[in-house]
């Protein structure tokens, strides 16, 4: 059985499912609703642990089948674990390696046992069972772990959906045994793709193992958004109340207020900080495309509601300049500015949660979207 | 003629012809012998202005050049000039383009007038006069500016570098004229190659017309260390005492601690930078390549001497990762290393003379080299 949960609640919402509350990890404490950024390989592309401090990022994910290839996670245990090596001094969830390894395809073969897959960098023959999956975890010393879990294609059928779905259970068990420093959480992910009835077994499964937490997988990928909304819903209806929530590689800036909105803690998504490098760049009035021709001598900010560095100190033009010019700078200042962007939102859903106004702040996000 | 000297002597070593002094521009004033880090497109190369400050730089270069094709000199006026264009609160030092054009080489062709050229970016025809070079670098608004001057191959006959050094006093007595903003500074160019009289004469040519500095152009260009540190020698015999000396695009720590020796008041290059970018990265032993694999579990800062934000934070091991993972955070990381490895080479300098103990310092510097 779980332990206490790390979960403490502060407030609900009386409007929708949405609670603001908080998450004990051995690093400290985090906020929730919160968005994670993804540090994929030690770093969260292009910013600094000091830029991450300084637009109060709590926690960042970091991919375990990154890291378990390159530097590789004995040498990073070497080093103290993770946040030693990367200078992190925030909270770090690391995802089990699962989604990466399915994301390989003809390269990965899954089996009973575990996940043969491999290396995308030289060829090589790599196995990940899920009781690797979690020592590799706790070799990293990351403050919440996820269990090795089997991803499917979107569409799948209801039988292909059921074989993954149970095979991710009788992973999670192995997970649980395998968990053996318990100071660092362990989350289970909940499968069962867009089959609600699926998705409530698979989430009673898991709460029969008991973790420290529970994650909703297999969403977000390719979906229409009113269906993943709605299977967050239903998934969030069958996890206990008393534990975080967390919806996995999820998503743009409206997703983050629908699943808030559904009751879910925790997110994390590459769009902020990918989107940055490609010079697409979020404001409150929607995204914008800063090598576009217009913002040649546009003297304003990316977004004059923003008050994050880049916007305090540079222009629209200039930012345009960088990214013509393909200048490191321009990475460094756009990740700054989406980031800071979607960290800002989840601190003021936090404020109107507490302030019980969620709704109306989610009519003014909507409200505001001009460009798209 | 000339107008006041923005040079003020500070004092004389008694051991060479070093000197501390100070160079007042209408930004500022910065201390001598002093690095310029290269911001060759409005940006240097992966670090944030606020970077450059924690390091203590003083004075950037731009290359006018680059900033005349893109974003374009009148843009950048219309933003208030280059400091505000790209939030830099110190000086900036314009070269005139010169270098850069006769680096195109096919795609140049010098006349009296001045040099036509392709633009390195979509091949559209342009030209700059001396005129234009100045006009430009007024319009960008830096705080010195070069003179446009016409540089040759090395090596050269003495009879092509006397038409080339004759064509730039020309060009040279053209700039003093179109120079209206004489809040700006202008520099005239010592070239000569290696031909020592036609440096004394050249020198005096220049200073016939009277400019706010001197620089010593040419050089750098594929000579011997030996033949460079005798050349800047003897122009700086020539050059007069109470105006600030430039020697452009020089060099290696061995170079600027060199250069300073024979009376050498301001340096730049692009080396501490670009070999940031590539992973070559200096220390108080010699130079070091971050990719080495004896680097892989190496616990350690670059170098332990020094007290920048990278070797405060991150090991060898992390920094060879993240070079390894193509990572943008490497760039930064190594580029602020580099940059403040120059930048307090030279602050250490400037104490050294302060000191009169240059000798000691220099004897110093070579014998900690271990890894060249
Ligand atoms: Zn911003
Ligand atoms: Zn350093």
């Amino acid at each position: 059985m779980s332990q206490k949960s790390p979960f403490t609640l502060h407030c609900l919402s009386t409007e929708c499912d949405a609670r603001r509350g908080e998450v004990r990890t051995r690093q400290g404490v985090f906020q929730t609703p919160v968005f994670m950024p993804v540090g994929t390989q030690g770093t969260v592309k292009a910013v600094t642990p000091e830029n991450l401090m300084e637009m109060n990022a709590q926690i960042i994910l970091g991919n375990t089948y990154h890291l378990f290839i390159r530097p590789g996670h004995r040498l990073i245990e070497s080093f103290g674990g993770l946040h030693r090596f990367m200078n992190w001094k925030g909270s770090i969830l690391t995802d089990s390696g699962g989604f990466q390894i399915f994301s390989l395809k003809e390269l990965a073969t899954i089996t009973e046992e575990g996940a043969a897959f491999r290396s995308h960098l030289d060829g090589s023959k790599l196995f990940l069972s899920p009781e690797d999956a979690v020592e590799v975890q706790q070799s990293l010393g990351s403050d919440i772990m996820m269990c090795l879990d089997t991803c499917i294609p979107f569409p799948s059928t209801r039988d292909e959906t059921i074989r993954a779905t149970e095979l991710t259970t009788r992973w999670a068990r192995r997970c649980r045994s395998a968990h053996s420093r318990r100071e660092q959480l362990l989350f289970g992910i909940v499968q069962g793709g867009m089959y609600p009835e699926l998705r409530k077994e698979h989430a009673e499964a898991l709460i029969d193992i008991g973790f420290d937490g529970y994650a909703i997988g297999g969403l977000s990928v390719g979906e229409k958004p009113q269906i993943m909304y709605d299977m967050t819903r239903e998934t969030v209806a069958s996890l206990p109340a008393d534990y975080p929530r967390y919806l996995m590689g999820v998503g743009t800036p409206e997703d983050l207020v629908e699943g808030v909105w559904r009751g879910v803690d925790m997110f994390d998504c590459v769009m902020p900080t990918r989107n940055a490098r490609n010079g697409s760049l979020f404001t409150s009035k929607g995204k914008i495309s800063i090598k576009n021709a217009r913002f040649r001598d546009d003297h304003s900010p990316v977004d004059e509601e923003c008050g994050c560095y880049t916007c305090r100190n540079y222009s629209r033009a200039y930012l345009r300049h960088l990214f013509q010019a393909r200048e490191i700078l321009s990475y460094h200042l756009n990740t700054i500015h989406n980031l800071h962007f979607y960290l800002t939102l989840m601190a003021n859903i936090r404020k109107a949660i507490e302030k019980d106004n969620f709704a109306r702040f989610r009519q003014d996000f909507y409200s505001k979207l001009e460009y798209e």
